[in-house]
């Protein structure tokens, strides 16, 4: 089933790909579907990306129902374009949907429209190495009134950037950053969900990383302070004697969908995973005691971030001399090789379009 | 130092007194300041309401940088306009600002702009006796780009709705759970900011404390779940054995200008008064021994709200026999007295507009 689609009359320049950088171009389309309690969700369509008029006491602005996912598609080797496991994405928005009284989404009529929009958004993506077009679906609380209570009417909108690569060489090892003062979510809280506030809670945590010469925060929990948890916009993982470990879904972790991809390629690989707590001391422990071998960070954005340097009151541990580890390098290499379409997808997470 | 005005060319027509409810209807105009790195807050308008024209890209939608205010405006037995404490509310707005990283504004400038608003649409406060214009002053982040950062751009944006009396019969007890599952905010966080991630965050509480015939959320702190937070729309006073207790501010509650307001008179007044921790089990003991007298919401919708019932781990305890106690009679008195002119205003906190 497909939705209408209105063309643009005034495409846009496409951009060089060495000058894409993140999320800062957008393509010619976009698609819309409105709620109301009327009517349930409706009115889906491919439209010119545009602005969208709202009332300023549309519940977004006062109460911030908001939920959004980030997902990719990719030009193979062979030309074709390809999305990475997006049912992952629909399925985890409606989770976030439950979390904050959003109504739920049909995630195959989603999934149908956002391939409908990239097939004519196609000459978009960008086939250099690396780059890639970053998918943005969202769903925003439009009803104007004041009342604190669930909105009777949203949006859910798709939009798409044209992404370069990441890390400019390929994958680089980052500073980070281990966060005492501020917390980013608590269980009971929001934290497994995809929402707006999570990110706003987290900024004034990231300025002062970036002050102090580190590029984003690792999380503690909420409750006691001590347990790794996230780092800004990536899962974490570390390597110690030989097993990788990564915070359990607790319930304030976002259950990224990267992160759930590293697993099963381990898995596969045969390499020793373990879901658990993970104190932060026993993290500086295993670096005192020579076991900390990598630690690295996981997500749609970046897929693997080796960290090289992690900051713990005050004092500044160097990690696999700051280098990229056999781990990290391996699971990159399978990742980005079943997302360019260079290796068999054994897991079934590519779809490609026809 | 006053600024242009663009009156409508299409009044509204005002709603009748006794339909207003809260947050319903709007007035004729607005008052709009933009923001942007190079040109700091600039251009501010008194315009009529309107939509606001958004890229789909603007963080507000995606990462929630949205803070807000809420106060009101009051026609004084003798017809004038006064507004209570506007400096309290551009200083905590300020405030959130800070934990939000959004750039501050001039609090002096901002309440001329709002007392110059509040004049062009003076025609719009109701004057029956419990009725109000509510006063909703917003900032939301308008830079169309999805990086995880704080925004380079912003609005600032000041909307008025006249409201009714929020209990048609004067004030009203009201039957309240206490929520163990869900939590609102913790140390660390953004509890303390007026943000809309807060509001997002609790709407799940709400929504199934009204599906079993309660009306809010008592919240617990989010690192021991023991120690009583705020409602969901208030801060929360109890009377034990003669005395007036309400939680500290600890970093995690909202800084409540009525709950303020409502200290000072109590200490003006004589009546002992403590601002520290309180276990949920020190408020179901002193229920049990008899010594819990009265229980009070306060916040700027409703002034105060008696709790008549307390809903703990499938319990009921009833307060005061559902009845309004001398305290919280007295406070209501002295508030509403003060903002609609009938008593004198000893602390000075109204200022009414010429």
């Amino acid at each position: 089933m497909s939705v209408p689609v209105t063309l643009t009359t005034s495409p846009k320049q496409k951009p060089a790909a060495d000058s894409l950088g993140f999320g800062k171009f957008f393509t010619d389309h976009m698609f819309v579907l409105d709620y109301s309690s009327a009517k349930g969700w409706h009115d889906g369509r491919i439209i010119p990306y545009e602005p969208i008029s709202l009332d300023p006491a549309s519940k977004v602005f006062h109460y911030g129902q908001a939920i959004f996912e980030g997902l990719k598609a990719y030009i193979t080797v062979d030309g074709e374009a390809l999305l990475f496991r997006p049912d992952r994405n629909f399925a985890r928005l409606n989770h976030s949907a439950e979390r904050l009284c959003i109504p739920a989404i049909d995630e195959q009529q989603a999934l149908e429209a956002l391939k409908q929009l990239v097939e004519v958004d196609r000459a978009w993506i960008p086939a250099e190495a690396g780059t890639s077009l970053y998918i943005r679906p969202f769903i925003i609380a439009t009803e104007a009134d004041l009342g604190v209570d669930e909105s009777t009417e949203y949006k859910f909108i798709i939009i798409m950037s044209p992404s370069g690569s990441y890390y400019a060489e390929g994958i680089n090892p980052v500073k980070i950053m281990v966060e005492k003062k501020y917390v980013r979510a608590v269980v009971g809280g929001t934290g497994e969900a995809k929402t707006s506030g999570n990110y706003a809670s987290s900024l004034i945590s990231s300025k002062e990383a970036h002050e102090q010469g580190y590029s984003q925060t690792l999380w503690l929990d909420g409750k006691e302070n001590k347990y790794v948890e996230e780092v800004g916009s990536m899962n974490i993982f570390f390597k110690i004697n030989g097993t990788v470990v990564t915070p359990e879904l607790t319930g304030s972790i976002l259950p990224g969908i990267t992160r759930d991809s590293m697993i099963q390629v381990l898995k596969h690989k045969n390499i020793p995973i373990e879901e658990r707590h993970i104190a932060i001391d026993e993290v500086i422990d295993a670096h005192t005691n020579g076991t900390l071998e990598e630690v690295f960070g996981t997500g749609t954005a970046a897929v693997i971030s080796p960290v090289g340097r992690l900051l713990w009151e005050g004092e500044e541990l160097v990690i696999n001399n700051e280098e990229i580890g056999d781990v990290s390098q391996l699971l990159y290499d399978t990742l980005t090789g079943i997302q360019s379409g260079k290796i068999n997808d054994d897991f079934n997470w590519t779809i490609r379009l026809t």
